[in-house]
Parts: structure tokens; sequence; C-alpha cells
């Protein structure tokens, strides 16, 4: 059995972005008027090809041998040297990035159809092109114009990488308590001392320049995220022309021995007065970075995706080839054959399609916030991204996760070896629902600040799109049992949320208990949402468009069902978390 | 933060043994007439030393340096050795073997109280001693007397040790496709040939003599598993008084990288001609090997409570001293204040104990299975503890799996660094869902041979069982939560079995689809049964009691909802997994 290393999603892709999703608003609207779906497919094929033969082939070997920590730098695992080059050298870091920085200018609904493929064939070299591209981003809205021009173009060419300095020690989830401090120098810049954890790619042999967007204290600022600044800290002082000078005192002291994900280098950073330039604006740090924080939510999600996508591939193969069972007289059958079986590749394969569409619909939203012909229609557009960024994040990390392990379940005994190349998912995969904000902080985000503390603006818009798909279908019979669930579904979500907002303000810890059901409801009921979308679009005859008709039924009648014990779950109630001081509750022998 | 390696459940099993079940029928009845309440507790609270200070510190060792494939030998793990010296020298082997052999006499009540100790302490260990004791039952059983009277004392006394040999590279779940051949030899022997795959502690230092049991096929034999015979294959040659000869030509070849487990050799195991003597009976194979089969069942599933059991342990420490979040001008609040933290642990911590108790209750009815006092009452013991075996399989593993992850959550991103201590369990765990029988296999199993093919004998009994529990405490205002949740649950179930059992012998495949969901439904009616019996056992005021009692009620209102979904899933028709050609499902790109 010889599985490629991946497989890239190009006909799903196809499918969505030329039949499911009108892309009207966004291809041909400036600044993307050069955009087309001839040129969308080209880039995609393109990339999947790339994906395919470049990043797949590193991936295992990567795991195997890790990133090493040598005389105190950061050697990166073989090929990703190699590799590195082929990527910055093809342009892929800056694909959605301004022209005018040196980026190909192409909207996210693309990019993130290429982030799909990055991080499905190698999620740990995915980690670093991320990162150079979110701190552009950061940059050109925020930075001083000498400053922008001078770092914003070398991070979009993928001569210059990033990191995103948040977590310290004691300072996790909890970012308010950051110790890092930043005390003003005569020049204008900033010298940054403490200790910052977690910092992915703080150092590396891929490139010559490293810049770290950190988040300090500065001297008298106030407790708590309003006294955050953010820094940009570069590991090379550095020349208006790019050239590099002294080194700054940005050291990598350690790098963590992790469960998975090992080819990206998880750094423990030590800032000893170390030369910094502020970026926002002193006390505008946490709210700045959050500019780079979303950019990296939305692909934080996407490695659930494209994880959990480059598993079922490689399930699909397997189901196909090894033969089991039948009667003892006969040959053996296909896996595929068995019904426990089919039920786990309805199930995963259900789960990665629908997600799949719900990552273009949430990177349609983000462009349509751009190219929306309206003040008003830019706005909700931001708002629908904003709803959904944190349903992306927590819910494809989770589902994700959970297809990886079935896919290991497929292989059998095999899907333990590390040769069958399919437990890696498994271990890479798990950080996915922890870092990026972990996924009980998103359903936090999603429950008290944009459920909650927003009136349901944006809440109301989603139910209001998902309403008017529904009365769009209601006389398609073809559609009835996908339209029934959906329906059935958000009727469930909506007595939840319409009990969540009738909680006194005192007893919102009860909507808190609940968050995680109430996150799990809105994927859901999303993936179902995009079932009814793909459904009403696969008329056809071909492979894929009754592949998509079945799916799309198995989700309704299999899948959705969870939506009864989830919308139990969530009610306030049920999940009776207070009952126990902490000491009776962790006792434990 | 120095938690300690694993910390046993003593208080617990205490609570369970002496308060919930009634033993009555186990202690002081032959052949346990010396067993009391007292060496139950001696024995366990032994056990949970050892546990806690011999076998936790060898287990994150053992995972870092694994076992290692040496000059074709396997050197186990560091520390290792001197374990299992004290392992075997304490009497921990045969503790429930009978005296005769040399084992200890002790019920499986009690064994299946350590085997959840040394499993959560060191799971690589665990595997080897498990695999001993089975050997030894099933010789005892089986085997003629002179082989039976020279192994069985050197098995029970951990001086030799054994292997099951199953698996094939063509015949895994698909047992009948056994290649292996057996030829006979002039002096009665057998002569083995062929290649055995997934051999856990195929070879070792730890003893000088290893008992491969293996399956193999008989010249002329039919096709299928009733043409499989079972096979003793030792290590080297022996004489009746148990002295080593010639080395035998059953050679490991290699052993397996995996994603866990490291500690405990994965080997691929090549007869070659090897020297096998027969045991049960030509054509006997499967069902003799089953004697062996059943007891590593029953462990295979305590590995998901003792290895989830220990993650809980961790991160009650965790999340009891790790301190995130509250007001930005007041210090920060333990992460157990937090209602999501409280969420996760009130799920562990249900689960977990639910499952403690389940595990007991399937060891008491094989206890039963041999004291009660009628042949009548000793058949509906050994049919319910058949009825329950695969529910505890598959329902455990699952279930320790979620718990592991659900730690390395509250862990955050320490929880994925190896230093932390909690991945581990995670990438253990993983294989207990596929090794002894697939997950999926015990769902067929329980649903097809134990539901549909037995006239619903052993269902009915423990519905029943249950029924009576419930009658039992009707006038419990106390109870009326987890009754009713019960109750509930258990009409589901109920229906779906109902429906599984009109449907005509041709259409069995809707319930082989919907078979997992109806396994994981018994598991949560199981596990509400036990709740409802621990809360009405916990009228007291001790720590124990009231969170006996939180506990139950959470169980009811957060986690028994999940029957709902569940009920859907498994009703026929809901897993429509057939309505796509092969090629169709797979086609992928």
């Amino acid at each position: 059995m010889n599985a490629p290393y991946y497989v890239p999603p190009l006909e799903d892709m196809r499918f969505l972005l030329e039949e499911v999703f009108d892309l009207s608003g966004v291809f041909g609207q400036p600044p993307y008027e050069e955009i087309s779906f001839d040129i969308a497919r080209a880039v995609l094929d393109e990339g999947g090809r790339f994906a395919a033969e470049v990043l797949g082939p590193v991936n295992a070997r990567g795991d195997a041998v890790g990133a090493q920590f040598v005389d105190g730098e950061v050697r990166t695992a073989p090929g990703f040297i190699d590799a590195y080059r082929q990527y910055r050298d093809g342009g892929w870091v800056g694909l959605d990035l301004p022209p005018e920085y040196g980026g190909q200018g192409l909207p996210l609904v693309i990019q993130a159809g290429m982030a799909e493929m990055v991080t499905g064939s190698c999620m740990a070299f995915s980690m670093l092109p991320l990162m150079g591209r979110a701190a552009a981003r950061l940059l050109i809205g925020h930075a001083e114009a000498a400053l922008r021009d001078t770092v914003v173009p070398r991070l979009a060419a993928g001569e210059w990488t990033a990191t995103i300095c948040i977590s310290e020690p004691q300072a996790g989830s909890d970012v308010g308590r950051t110790a890092t401090r930043a005390t003003p120098r005569d020049d204008g810049s900033w010298s940054l001392s403490g200790t910052k954890i977690f910092i992915t790619f703080g150092d590396h042999d891929l490139a010559p320049q490293i810049i770290h967007m950190a988040l300090a204290r500065t001297p008298g600022a106030p407790v708590g995220t309003r006294g955050l600044s953010l820094f940009i800290v570069p590991k090379f002082d550095f020349a208006a022309d790019g050239a590099l000078g002294a080194r700054n005192p940005a050291i990598v002291t350690s790098i963590e021995h992790k469960m998975g994900l090992k080819a990206s280098p998880t750094c423990v950073l030590n800032f000893d007065g170390a030369r910094g330039f502020m970026v926002g604006g002193e006390g505008n740090g946490l709210k700045t970075m959050f500019d780079m924080v979303n950019v990296m939510r939305l692909e934080a999600g996407i490695h659930g995706l494209g994880v959990g996508g480059a598993a079922l591939a490689k399930a699909l193969t397997y189901v196909t080839e090894r033969l089991q069972g039948g009667n003892a007289d006969a040959p053996p059958v296909p896996l595929v054959d068995h019904a426990d079986i089919r039920r786990m590749i309805y199930t995963m394969r259900s789960r990665i399609e629908a997600m799949r569409a719900m990552m273009f619909e949430t990177a349609l939203q983000l462009d349509l916030a751009v190219t929306a012909g309206s003040a008003a229609g830019r706005a909700t557009a931001r708002e629908q991204a904003q709803w959904l960024l944190p349903i992306g994040k927590a819910f494809f990390t989770a589902t994700g996760f959970e297809v990886a392990n079935l896919a290991v379940q497929c292989f059998g005994g095999y899907g333990y070896i590390a040769e069958a190349g399919v437990e890696q998912y498994v271990r890479d995969l798990r950080v996915a629902s922890i870092y990026e904000g972990t996924n009980g902080i998103q359903a936090f985000d999603l429950v008290v600040r944009k459920l909650l503390n927003d009136e349901g603006r944006r809440y109301g818009e989603f139910v209001a799109r998902i309403r008017r798909d529904l009365e769009q279908h209601a006389a398609r019979p073809d559609l009835l049992d996908i339209r029934s669930a959906l329906a059935d579904g958000l009727a469930r979500l909506e007595r939840v949320s319409a009990a969540y907002r009738a909680l006194p303000r005192g007893q919102r810890r009860a909507a808190e208990a609940g968050a995680a059901a109430f996150l799990a409801m809105t994927g859901r009921v999303t993936s179902a949402w995009m079932w009814l979308r793909m459904a009403a679009a696969a008329t056809g005859g071909s492979a894929l468009h009754r592949r998509k008709r079945e799916l799309a039924a198995f989700y309704a009648s299999y899948l959705m069902p969870e939506l009864l014990a989830l919308e139990a779950q969530a009610m306030p109630g049920a999940a009776r978390v207070d009952g126990l001081d902490a000491e009776t509750l962790v006792s434990y022998g």
C-alpha cells in the first residue's frame, strides 16, 4: 500500500467556490478587480500540487526527528529549509497581502483554501508562514510608516518571519497578568525584560531575521489588560534598508518536548533588556494584538479541518485496500463493506465537508467586510465573521480531532503504529483545542461577549440568514430531510439563547457552564446549514453531486440528533457545577 | 508543583466494596471461605502503595525510553526489571489464581481493584502479568495434567510469562483467516510455522521463559474459525521439572514504533517449525482461547478506567494549584473556580466513578458465577458478566480516552508538554479502543450475539435487575433526579432493543450500523444505575458521601441527556450508510 502523502481536496473546493457560494461580491470588486474563478482555480491547483509534492513528504520525518535545540539555537527538522525556500520563492507567504507590500493581493477565500492544504500536508510547517502573514496585517494597520515599510514587505516575501508572544508562566489564558516590562529609552524605542513561553518558531534556521510581536507592561500602567502595550522586538537590530545589525537580547533558552507538532519548535523566549518598538499606542496592546489573533484564530480552526481532512483521505484509501471479513469460504472483503466502518466514513466525511464549507463562509464574510458596497454591508459581514470565528476555532479543532481518531480506528491495530502515518494527526491536532485561546475561552467569548453583551445583534443576523435559506428552499421536496433537521436544530438553538438572555445579570454563570455545549450546538447548526446549501446545489448526476446529497441526508439523520443532547446540556441548570466546595470537589484517594 | 506519580483510589474502592455492593455471596463462600473485608482492605491498601511507590515512578521514563530491540532481543525500559521482580516476589501475578497452583486465591472483585491501580500507575507494565494470569486460567481449564502442573505454577508465580498470539498480517479482526500452520510430530507435539503480529511482550528480559498461546490451523482443517486449534509454544523447550532446554524457533524479528504504550514491546513473532503443544482439542482453538480473551477483555476495559482515573487525579491537583483569572486587581484564583473547568471536573469524576462501580459489578458477577449456591444462580451471574464484558471493554476505553483528553484540556498549554505527565495517558490509552477486539467488534458482539441471538435472555435479566433497583428506591425523594434519569434512559434502551428485535433477519445490517450508539447507550444506562446505587448508599455527612450525591445529580442532569442523541442514532434507519456504492463513497480529491 503506497498511500500518497497528502490528497488536496481540489474537487470539493471547486464545487464550493463555483457552485455553492456566491462570490460576485468579492471577485471583480475592488480591491479584487482582477480576481476570477480561473485565477482561484489556478492558484488552488498549484497550491494543492505544492502541498502534495513539497510539504507532504517532510511531514512524517519532521515528526520523527523534530526541531532540535543545539548550542543555543533551533535547528528545524530535515527538509524544512528546502521546503520553506520553495514556499517563500513561490510567493505563498503573502498570498492575501496587498500588492503594494509585495503580496499577491488575493481574497481570503482563496487564502483559506491554501491554508487548509498547507495545514493538512504539514501542520508543523504551516505555523511559521501563518505568523508572518498575520503580523504583516497587523503592522499594515497599526505601525508607523517607516517601520511598516521596512518590515512588512520582508514579512510578506517570507524573507523575515514573525512570532506572537503573549503567554508567560503565570499568564496563560489570563493575559491581564502579563509581567514582561517595557521601559522607554532615550531614542524612542523601548527596553523589554521578561519571559515569554509557548513561542512557536521563536528561533529557527529558515530566515535570518525574526520579528517578535510581544505584549508588555509600561511603567505606571494600570493592572489588567488595559495596562498592556504591543511591541515589535526583532532578533537583530535592523536599518531602514533592512540591513541587520547587532543581536538583540531576545534569546530562546529552551524548546519544549511535546505530544506532537514536533517539527514546530515551541520556545521559551527570554527578553533581557531587548530593544522593542511600540505599535498601536500605549495601553492598546491587547486590542491591537487582536488584529493578529483573529487572523490566527481562523487558521487555528482550519488546522482542525486540514489535519482532519488529511486523516480522512488516508482512511478512505485504507478501507478500500484492506481486506477483512466476509464469508470464511470466500475471499475477504474490503473494510468499506462493513456497516460500522461505513458509519465512521460517513461521519468523518460529512463532518469534514461541512467544515470546509464553513471555512469558506467565514473567509467570504471577512472578504465582504472589505468589498461590500455599503458601510452597513461591510459592518454586517464583519460582525458575521466575528460570530463565526470562535465557532470555527473551537468546533473545527474538536471535530477534526474526533475525525483523526476515527481514522485511526478505521486502521485498527495498524493505526497505532507510526509507519501508517495516521496517529501523528491525532498527536499534532491535540494542541489545536488549546492554543490561540482554549476552546473553553472560545465558548466563553461566543456566549458572554458575542451573545449576551451585544444585544444579540450578531446572533440575530446569523439566525436570520439561516431562516432565509430555509425559506428559499421550502418548495424543494428533495431537501426535506436536511431542511427539517436544520429547522429543528435552529429551534433548539433559539430556545437556549433565549434562556441565556433571560438570565439575570448575576446568574450568568449558568450560561458559562453551558457555553461549551452551546458552542457545539452552533457548530452543528452551521454544519447543517452548509449541508442544506451544498445539497441544494448538488442536483446533478455526477459522483460528487450524488455523494453530497447522501452525506447531507446522513448528516440530518445521524448527526443532527446530537442537538437533542446538547440542547439539554446547554440549558441553564443542567451543568450543576457549584454544589460542591472546591476542596470536596477535588478530594481524591 | 510536585504531583504524586499516582494516587490510588482506595477510599472510593472501600466505599464501593463496603457500602454499595453486597459481597455476602462471595466473601466467606467456597472457595473464598477465608476472604473478608479486612483481607480485601489489606490487599488493596498494599496494592495501592505498590502502584504509587514502585510502578508509578517507572511510567514516564518507560514512555521516554521505551522498550528497545537490540541484537535480536527485547530490552525492557529502565526500571522494569526491578519493578517486575518486586511485583513477582510480592505474589501479585497470581492474586486470583487457585492456591493449589501457587496463587493467592482471591476473588476477582479484589483482583479487579488491583488491576485498576496497576494499569493506572503504569499501563505498559500492566500488560505483562495480565497475560500470564489469563494464560494460567486457560491452562487450568483445558491443559493436560502434566503440562498444566509444570506450566501453571510458574506462570502464577511470575517466574515464566505468557503471550497471546492471534493477529497475523492478513488476519486482524478476521481471525478465521489465520494462516499459521501446525503439523503433527511423531512425539505428539506439533510444529508451527507462520507469522504473528502485535504480540505484546513477545520477548523481554524480565523472565527466562515465555509461553506463547497461539492459534494455528491443522492439516485438512476446515476454513474459518472452526479450523483453528490452540497451541502453547514455549520460547525454550522445558522438562517436567521446569528445567529449560533448547531455544525454540519462535523468534521476535522486530518491534513496532507506536503512538504510546512504548514500554510495552509490540512484537512481530515468527514461528519457523516451532514446537508446540495442543490445548483444548483440535478445532476448538478459538473457543478455548476465549477463556483467555475474556479475562483480558475485562482488564482491557479496566485500562480505560485506570488510565482515565490517573489522568483525573493529576487534573484535580493541577486545577487546585494553578492560579489564573479573577479580577485583575485581586490575586488570581484557582482554575477550579471557573465554571467550564468545573464542568470538565464534574464530567470526568462522574464518568470515572461510575466506571469503577461497573468494574466491581462485572467482577462480582464473574465471582458469583463460581460461588452462587445454585446452578441457576451461577448461570445467571455468568450470563450477566457476558453481557457486561463487551460494554465494559468498549465503553470504558472510549470514556477513559475522553477523560484523559479532558485532563489535558484542564492543563491548557502545559498539558501538551511531556513533562506535565498527562499527554502520555492520551497516547497510551488510544490503543485500548483497538486491541482485545476493536470497540466496533465489541458493539457487534453485544448487539448481534448477545441481544439478537440469545432471545434477549441476558439483556432481559439486565433490564430486570435495573427495574428492581428502581422499585426498591421508589420511595426515596432524595434519589428522584437520578432515578428519573435512569428510568428515562432505560426506556430509551428498551425502545431501541425492541426495534432491533423486530428487524427481519435479512435487515439486521441496520442494527449493525446502530450498534456503536447502542453500546454507548448501555454504558450510560449502566453508569446511571451505578449512580443510583451509590447515591442510595451515600446518606451520610462525610465529604465522600456529599460528593457522591452531587455527582449522581450531575450525571443525571448533564450526562444522561446524551441518551437522547444516542437513541436517535441507534434506531434502525438513522445510520444510513448504504446509499452510496463503495467507489463513490471513498472517492476523494
